[in-house]
């Protein structure tokens, strides 16, 4: 996939940066951990620090010195997700907001108008989502109104450089599922995200209609899964011939302190580490496991020390982005399902083992 | 100064790194800012990870990553200023953990073999530190267990290759500095400390017995003025012969959001640096000053970004470290009155100025 701030390869675990920061980090540490994209969030941003910043300052690469591709999420699942006083209608959203106590408004256009001022490489359509539970009526009227929304920003965008994707909607049903990729195909957005999945749904739900939806969407242009997830969700992603993914798991895990290593996850905090003088991941060539031991990690998390999180949170997106770049290889390789088969029952074994260290993934 | 891992030019700013961490910066972050030397705390160390982990790691530099010079203070001036639930006694002092709840021991042999498996650079003696507005009488018995202890601390050492360093008290009564000073240079201790001050002392106080006392320490071995302090105060120590200072100004005031520049000290979260794209201080060489802009520092304190903290603190310790090297070459130029009356009045312009951002100076 090539972008206006250079070519990523994919499939491609995207760093989420929600306030043009990944949380602790800097562009520094996002390049030694191998990131390839930053993802911003049009909600949080419009809120602050406000379009007129980026507007002045020409836009989020230079706000935040990140001089690699960014994407922008369109505010959409953020709209569904945090604002309890929100009321939707056609022409868009109106909620208060967290910053300022407020009315502010969130329409197709004022998204596509927000993420130009940002200048993000990809920009994506606000969608209306809604809880995977809902009756099909609701979730059938939301995703026409997405359809709608889409073909607005596709409008809005004008001659934009920026490329845009749409997100198709349609809950757990597949005749749905279908409808909305049918309708999205037929109008040139750059790129195609599944949209309201992990908001209600079940996991096998969730994974079913992955695969199923995916591959409605056109294989010529990059398909992005949005919001998910752990290390296996991706290598089954993968296999459905999804190419893009964001998640907070990494930073957010990080921050309290698991760790996602080749031997499964570790919890930081816990008393077998306070004396354990070894690397967190002894197949992890990222500086936290270069340079500092468990026992270390875990007098830093005991003692609150802000350092532990910043190094956790380090080695997780290394992790993930170690796991891409083997996706990549085995793919290019032709022994992709082989290498997942593997990777899955690896990943099974340390985590459901009698020495697992892990939570239980589902509950995450 | 040389140490066992490594020479240390003075006057020299230690970087406070209590818990075995200067908050939020790894020891590659140390290096890039120019810390010659990490100070480590005794009380807290002990309490936790305990001086289990430093026998097994095999002392704080493994421990910690970090092979430049370590110092650890003994836990004298936190047993007077943490541990409500004290008893002293001529033995050492008992005190409640702020850990585990439960009642520990320190004493001055107790200290040095702490401070041995720790394995500083430096150690320092245990000493008892009162309120300078306690009566002259209970200032000479603090004194004057404060010398036995170091004596003690100093038979506790037997032959370890370890410097240790003697704290001179007395308060700020002229002729009990004048005993302490004469007492304790009569001993083989590598260094001297003064203790005992911002503890309760008015600023015209401090530096009048900075200056009295600095003089009365043998001018051949390295002076250490604990706990000390603004820009303004170093500069007026080195005057008076200090070589060594510590203090959590530059990272606390980072983690609170004030930078200290060559214009004065900069709030970072008001509204005027919202819409400032220009670095924190055109004059400074830091990552922080070459990467990022006012605005983006002041967007990410104003989200409770950790890496507005990190980048603060970062740019604070280097601009310690800047005015020390700033303060050597003037020495070396043998023009160091000169120099420091520069400084001051630059400093005082920027901080009381009409433009000024600043906070008092007192206030701190």
């Amino acid at each position: 996939m090539v972008t206006a701030h250079g070519a990523v390869e994919t499939p491609v675990f995207m760093a989420v940066g929600t306030r043009a920061t990944v949380t602790g980090l800097t562009p520094d540490d996002l390049r030694e951990v191998r990131a390839q994209v930053v993802l911003g969030n049009t909600y949080h941003l419009m809120l602050r620090p406000g379009m007129e910043t980026f507007e002045r300052v020409g836009g989020i690469h230079r706000f935040m010195t990140w001089d690699g591709p960014v994407l922008t999420d369109s505010g959409g699942y953020q709209i569904f997700s945090l604002s309890a006083d929100r009321e939707m209608s056609e022409r868009g959203a109106v909620f208060r907001a967290y910053t300022d106590q407020r009315k502010h408004m969130l329409s197709p256009e004022r998204s596509i108008q927000m993420q130009a001022a940002i200048g993000s490489d990809i920009m994506m359509v606000l969608d209306e989502c809604v809880d995977s539970r809902a009756d099909e009526a609701t979730v059938r009227t939301a995703m026409e109104r997405t359809h709608r929304w889409a073909l607005r920003s596709l409008a809005a965008r004008e001659n934009s450089a920026q490329a845009l994707f749409a997100i198709a909607q349609g809950g757990v049903v597949r005749e749905l599922r279908k409808q909305s990729a049918g309708f999205l195909r037929e109008h040139p957005f750059d790129g195609f995200a599944l949209g309201g999945l992990a908001v209600g749904d079940t996991r096998s739900q969730r994974e079913d209609i992955t695969h199923f939806a995916t591959e409605l969407l056109p294989v010529e242009r990059p398909r992005y899964l949005m919001g998910v997830g752990t290390p296996p969700d991706l290598l089954l992603a993968i296999a459905a011939g999804v190419d893009m993914f964001d998640c907070v798991l990494p930073t957010h895990m990080g921050w309290q302190g698991t760790a996602f290593t080749s031997t499964g996850r570790v919890r930081i905090t816990r008393g077998a580490h306070r004396d354990a003088d070894v690397s967190l991941d002894a197949d992890c060539a990222c500086n936290t496991c270069k340079n500092h031991s468990r026992s270390y990690l875990h007098h830093l998390f005991k003692s609150s020390e802000p350092l532990g999180p910043r190094l956790l949170s380090l080695h997780n997106l290394h992790h993930y982005n170690d796991l891409m770049a083997d996706a990549r290889g085995a793919i290019e390789a032709g022994a992709y399902v082989a290498f997942m088969r593997r990777k899955l029952q690896e990943i099974d074994r340390h985590e459901h083992g009698p020495a697992s260290d892990s939570v239980d993934a589902a509950s995450v």
